[in-house]
């Protein structure tokens, strides 16, 4: 195949089979997850209420390949295998010697990689005889992608989605209404934990804690019901990596390795789902590569954070997770990358950072929509806000490669398109976009919040 | 390569080199085009105000081919070839043994089939010296797509979109913005004919006429601007035929032939492009195919308009071209398919249903939605309003093989996504959308406006 193709696509027949689990090649296993009440090791019981058990099992499992079942490879192919772009036009237009490159999942139904989860949490909550999934939303991405998933496979789907962000951007629900899901607006009277902040402030704008809360409640109470997460966890970045698997067939088929690898990092399920299959190939010294981390300097969970067991939620109710963690009560600045206003960091993700396996970097929000913009016009495709902070880390790669003369391969995660969020392109092109840097006092602040755990 | 894919993928390498000229093959040639004042046939010279001599020339040509620059076919590169889908999951939900194709042109960077004709037209007006293009848009579509090619080969580009379109979808200035493009809500107080209606009405929310009036006005003023027209002349449809070429390559990749075609017409570009290399096909002996156009209850050119000379805009200023119209002073009822709201119908494929070539179905708008949808569950796309019109059809069709038992193949021109007219699906889901069907005696009246022309 032609190297200097403007896109390397792979046939259905090329698409993983299998996907892989870090864990397995890794020097060390990540820290156990523990009980918030004993601080005991949780067990798969206790995850049971919510998710099925075949999501467990993939959670903890320390096997290298999972199969991917027939029904939810039926369902990728509407849009896998996604493709893989040379930036030739990119390239041009900042004078670089570099390659870049960069693996497209905004051709999903939702429009970006999150289906590449939502349909096998869907396909084994049907499985296991579940009727409904209730989820929670900020942006909207991933209740889109999991309302479709639903429809894949009969099950209603019930999504709480932040109340600022219900009210700001009506297209996402009507997108979520549109693939057959149930939308509420988070606080809402539907639950006791919506109920009581209601009563405490009745124009609660929400936030994605409370909205964990909700849809984790309705799961517990009713037996039909399981609740599924759209990142942080191990058995989502594991269905993510079918990217990296595939972008690394792609590379094979034109014979080139990257160099470098850029992604964003919120919850790390699209960083992790490009870079572990790489990773792999790092670690068994098959590939020289360094992997960074793109993250928004107003949420820096690993450039600023601390490594320590907190909770995954605002309210304190999930199991304690070792990572790199802003505390659990942080509440981000209201940057325009909504699916990276997360306090913490991916358990994995956190763990392989310790490791020193890969870098990362913070960037302020006006750089990124410049570089969005700047890719916009060259590329053609308006990237979703969030991948805008991998692209403004590629740039800053390839403009040092022109000082350098360096050649080097780029290899950038776009995890998905902006067609939803071009107010904030709006904003950003009108000059009135804030930078929003964490300032010292407020991170100690919420540092300090952090559970005591022993032992 | 297996006829059971759910997508049938071509290479860069297999990308059409050439535009294909219905005309050449047509038992007649459509009537001339005539001056509005001297009712003779245009010449070059009449046309060359508003574009550069090598459009006008395509506009004219009996060539059968037109070679597409290789510039042009870099920028091509980005989106094309444009993948051809099986729809299985929708087929498996109606129950038909009818195999559903779509050819999709949503993944263009204005997320249509705009993009194929203003690149190749920003790119002939950059190397005729031109270093601005103007033109109208209405729901944005094509601003967008203008605004992009203009970037790739360093043209301004400024467009004048209907006002309230301007006000309904912010969505869209933002991302002709984000391309580069300068967007003006129409009337304006930039031209003459924009400040003409704001003295007799400050409110008015203007129409693609008086917005095509306004961006003809700056190029004829301006030697060093042009005009560009997003789809009914010969050169735009011309230039959409890649999508047809390209489809004829992927059916015979699997070994199949489409026993009928249906596609969306508004202007008829995008139609056109899908149709007339299978039409080549077809007066050749070689396929033996039914095409039909589906066009919207409540503004049925093809299906109720007469065939006629008549002005290709409101105000009377464009040459008269013969075609289906419904009269220039026609205002079709506001149905969300924005795209196909035009008084008349490409002369071209006018001329070739008037051959008895083509056949023609008109449907309101509610039944679009309902097709819309259940494709958007099914298969993970989103329609635009404009091809819901094609699904509608393409349904029908499948049902009727269910009750006959025929396994057709039915192509469908899948000509954009939706992701921008969301909105429309929330007026239908909400269950507040109004079917217009165009009353007989509103037609009468319209078409009494027709102008008088002999010889």
């Amino acid at each position: 195949m032609d190297r200097n193709l403007t896109k390397v696509l792979l046939d259905e027949s090329e698409m993983p089979r299998r996907w892989y689990n870090l864990v397995a090649d890794l020097p060390s296993p990540p820290p156990p997850v523990l009980h918030p009440g004993t601080h005991a090791p949780v067990g798969p019981d206790d995850l049971a209420p919510l998710f099925p058990m075949s999501l467990i099992e993939q959670e903890v499992t320390a096997e290298r390949y999972v199969d991917i079942p027939e029904d939810v490879l039926d369902v990728y192919r509407l849009w896998r295998p996604s493709p893989l772009y040379r930036a030739h036009r990119l390239e041009k237009a900042l004078g670089t010697p570099a390659k870049i490159y960069y693996k497209y999942e905004g051709v999903s139904p939702a429009g970006s990689h999150k289906p590449n989860t939502a349909v096998p949490q869907a396909y084994y909550n049907a499985e296991a005889g579940i009727r409904r999934l209730t989820t929670e939303t900020g942006a909207g991405q991933w209740g889109t992608a999991l309302s479709f998933a639903a429809a894949q496979f009969g099950l209603e789907c019930e999504v709480w989605q932040v109340r600022s962000s219900y009210d700001q951007k009506p297209y996402r629900k009507i997108m979520i209404e549109t693939f057959g899901g149930v939308i509420h607006p988070s606080p809402s009277t539907l639950t006791a934990a919506g109920r009581a902040v209601l009563e405490k402030d009745p124009d609660s704008p929400g936030s994605l804690g409370i909205a964990i809360s909700e849809a984790v409640e309705i799961a517990a109470r009713n037996p039909d019901t399981n609740y599924a997460l759209g990142s942080v966890l191990n058995h989502v970045l594991l269905h993510q990596t079918v990217i990296g698997e595939e972008a690394l067939l792609q590379f094979a088929k034109i014979g080139v390795t990257p160099d470098v690898i850029v992604g964003c990092t919120g919850g790390g399920s699209n960083f992790g789902g490009l870079t572990f299959p790489f990773l792999r190939e790092k670690l068994a010294g098959r590939l020289d590569v360094t992997i960074r981390a793109a993250e928004p300097a107003g949420c820096p969970s690993l450039t600023r954070g601390v490594y320590a067991y907190d909770f995954g939620d605002t309210a304190g109710l999930t199991p304690l997770m070792k990572m790199h963690t802003l505390g659990h009560d942080f509440i981000p600045d209201p940057i325009h990358a909504g699916g990276l206003r997360y306090h913490g960091m991916s358990p994995l993700i956190s763990h392989v950072y310790e490791l020193g396996l890969i870098e990362a970097v913070a960037i302020p929000q006006s750089e990124c929509f410049a570089a969005g913009v700047r890719f916009a016009r060259t590329e053609g495709i308006v990237p979703a806000p969030e991948p805008t902070h991998a692209l403004a880390a590629c740039i800053d790669e390839a403009l040092r490669c022109k000082e350098s003369g360096e050649p080097k391969v780029i290899l950038t995660a776009l995890c998905g398109h902006g067609h939803l969020d071009l107010a904030a392109y709006g904003a950003y092109l009108a000059g009135e976009m804030t930078d929003h840097t964490l300032p010292a006092g407020r991170l100690d602040a919420a540092l300090a919040g952090l559970p005591t755990v022993t032992g």
